[in-house]
């Protein structure tokens, strides 16, 4: 096989020609299944087509609604999109179980995001602290244009410092800037002001007569995606007389051995992961469907969890004065204007169904499905075990894989009400019956 | 507004009408916006309806292509569902830059998982040792049946231990065990395997005479995401010489700012967490294009990048004898059987389009899509800055958002080949144009 050139300049067409003959055997059913995906609106596919490059076809997500979600006494519907099952079931679940029970209370922390010049310079520090205080006025002012429509919304750059970050790596300093971005996720500002104050440091820095050594040199200039000052909690809590008996555990036993649950995610790192990974599904089905970027969220989100020096648990629970409270701080920076959130119809919709949130009340539903997802994981984990709920959910799909008809998938569904499948012992009972 | 009950019972039709009607004000552009999405081929929109739960319609990814890696001497054109704009544009500069540069080599370091039988004993350590060897041969025995089809692909348990972490939470001992599952991402076949453990100790325990205390507990049994033993190391290197010019800096010049752009990135975790985000950037569309859990390996990837106690860089770079080293170790349990890669259409294709490759191949090719995103985007920020090139993708997106017709986009491109837009420079341009 040789290279391809010029392949972005191919039309939708030519590049599933090429991929086709290339590495897909020339197979009708292979363009078939890329072409069976595109949307009859040619219009509404040539949007979607361009939030990328070399788009051919669309990957679909399952989008779909968890109601009956009491978030601060209201009454909310959560769109989710998501492709793993049990998920929004899990949502639902959760959401039921704390109707009836208080609902779920949340609280904005913060709202600050921040970005950073990084830089190298090899000279004294007391040079850099007199060149700041040389070039931060001018700093400033060169950001007004760019700031101003921002500023108008109630936001823009916040604070401006220098860092020296020496003792970290030698000769790195910061410029640390910090936004309030209002209902923006606000990448795109953020990064074009530190730009901006990256070319203003660099004509300062010709201009300034007090360095021993090369003049300060810009390595990068970008937002942070860690963001532990734009935080919201969600906490939920009941007395524990009011849990009542789960999957045949008393309330209490219940409250306790969840309680333990947590504490274990809280002091290992192997159990830490997958109990945070399940909060993830449920944030992420949020981030998603509101056309937020999820990528940026799960890094934050993460690091924020490794943040004392042990990677731990997100979520806190607790027994306090026959009060059963579980609860978390999620660090979400999330827009609801700009962005895939204004232009992707769907996500504009997922939008609409909250109602037209800000990006604070957004904040405070993603971060209850987070919570929601990790009720309903240890829910099941303490009581049940995950494999049973999981399992009677996945059998379809499993059926499904084993060439199952619908009348046998009938009957098997049936067998396999009370045990655990697995894909020999499915395959065991088809062939059974099919005898 | 009231709960709504038997949400769950209501058909796609039903329940698209409770929602437009108590969240989206009956509008009728809202319930054709959710109908427009759903794919003709009603059996094929029930399968994806299928995939998840309340689905009243499809969310759509972009799914491209990057062609052109020389992945271990052959070329592979990698699948990408991604809804973030310039992430596959990135993935193919990247490509073409290696390409002629010896490409990227690969080399699997591990493939084994683990989970957990998490339980609760307040006696003393050497009644759990003494119970453990009691139980133990009878612990393994357990697993036959569901060890049998895993151990044909010459899979299965590995090894079984117990670890006390009584110093880590009183009373807290684990059932370790460790996996290889083949071509198979093996999440259910591990929490069964688990399950079956802990029934198994369960019984075991109610046999057990040396208890001084209370038998042990079961808190939960899981596999872990936390995968630091199944990994892939991935890297690019050439002569400094044969780098080039690059953006206006000298092969020299970039190699070493490029170098510090990742030093700074394993000193500041500011930094390292939208540096690995970046990374996930590539990764994860991968991931999703193939039809595995992006949340798994985000959070397996995060905690293994805050592994030392301080969250830090994925990626490594170095200058070496006159060679620019770039290289990564990341932690990825990925099937390439099983689960939705094989009953997503598209997952399907693309793991066709990867020529069937066994989980350990598509490891190697996931593992190249991240570095390859890191690679471009402190391409970028080394050189020209992040804005330039992002915003050129973005501008399209811009412009279609303030309502730029055809004629105008085609001026106001022009407009700004060489300017940063904003939004509200861009909204002045377009009344200017408009006068």
């Amino acid at each position: 096989m040789q290279p391809v050139t010029g392949f972005s300049k191919l039309s939708k067409s030519q590049k599933i020609d090429w991929l086709v003959s290339h590495h897909l055997d020339d197979s009708t059913t292979a363009r078939e299944t890329l072409v069976q995906y595109w949307n009859e609106d040619e219009k509404l596919q040539d949007l979607h087509d361009g939030f990328s490059e070399n788009t051919v076809t669309n990957y679909l997500f399952p989008f779909g609604l968890a109601p009956n979600f009491l978030i601060d006494g209201e009454l909310v519907t959560i769109p989710m999109a998501i492709e793993e099952s049990s998920v929004v079931a899990a949502a639902c679940k959760a959401a039921k179980f704390w109707l009836d029970r208080g609902g779920f209370k949340t609280q904005i922390k913060g709202t600050l995001k921040s970005g950073q010049v990084h830089l190298m310079y090899y000279g004294l520090g007391s040079e850099m602290d007199a060149f700041y205080a040389f070039a931060k006025a001018e700093l400033l002012e060169s950001l007004e244009q760019i700031n101003a429509s921002m500023k108008k919304r109630g936001g823009g750059i916040q604070e401006l410092s220098l860092i020296d970050k020496t003792k970290s790596l030698e000769g790195y300093y910061q410029l640390h800037a910090t936004f309030e971005t209002r209902d923006a996720m606000g990448a795109n500002f953020i990064n074009t002001t530190l730009e901006q104050l990256a070319t203003t440091l660099r004509k300062k820095a010709s201009e300034f007569q007090g360095f021993s050594s090369d003049v300060p040199e810009v390595i990068m200039s970008i937002l942070s995606n860690y963001v532990p000052d734009c935080v919201v909690n969600v906490s939920v809590s009941c007395k524990i007389e009011e849990i009542g008996t789960i999957n045949g555990v008393t309330g209490a036993a219940f409250a306790r051995k969840f309680v333990r649950a947590v504490d274990i995610a809280t002091v290992e790192p192997y159990r830490a992961v997958t109990h945070n990974k399940g909060i993830m599904n449920g944030i992420d089905a949020v981030v998603i469907a509101t056309g937020n970027d999820f990528r940026a969220v799960e890094a934050g989100v993460h690091a924020f969890a490794s943040r004392d020096g042990q990677y731990r648990s997100l979520t806190r629970a607790r027994i306090e004065n026959d009060n059963f409270v579980f609860e978390a701080d999620f660090p979400l920076a999330l827009g609801t204007v700009g962005g895939l959130t204004s232009l992707h119809p769907l996500s504009k919709l997922a939008i609409q169904i909250l109602g037209n949130p800000s990006a604070e009340h957004l904040m405070k539903v993603t971060a209850v499905a987070g919570l929601a997802q990790n009720f309903a994981a240890l829910h099941s984990l303490v009581t049940t075990g995950i494999q049973a709920g999981h399992m009677k959910m996945h059998l379809v799909n499993m059926l499904e894989q084993i060439g199952a008809t619908d009348e046998e998938k009938k009957v098997l569904r049936q067998e396999y009400t009370d045990k655990t499948p697995s894909f020999s012992s499915l395959r065991e009972s088809l062939n059974l019956l099919r005898k």
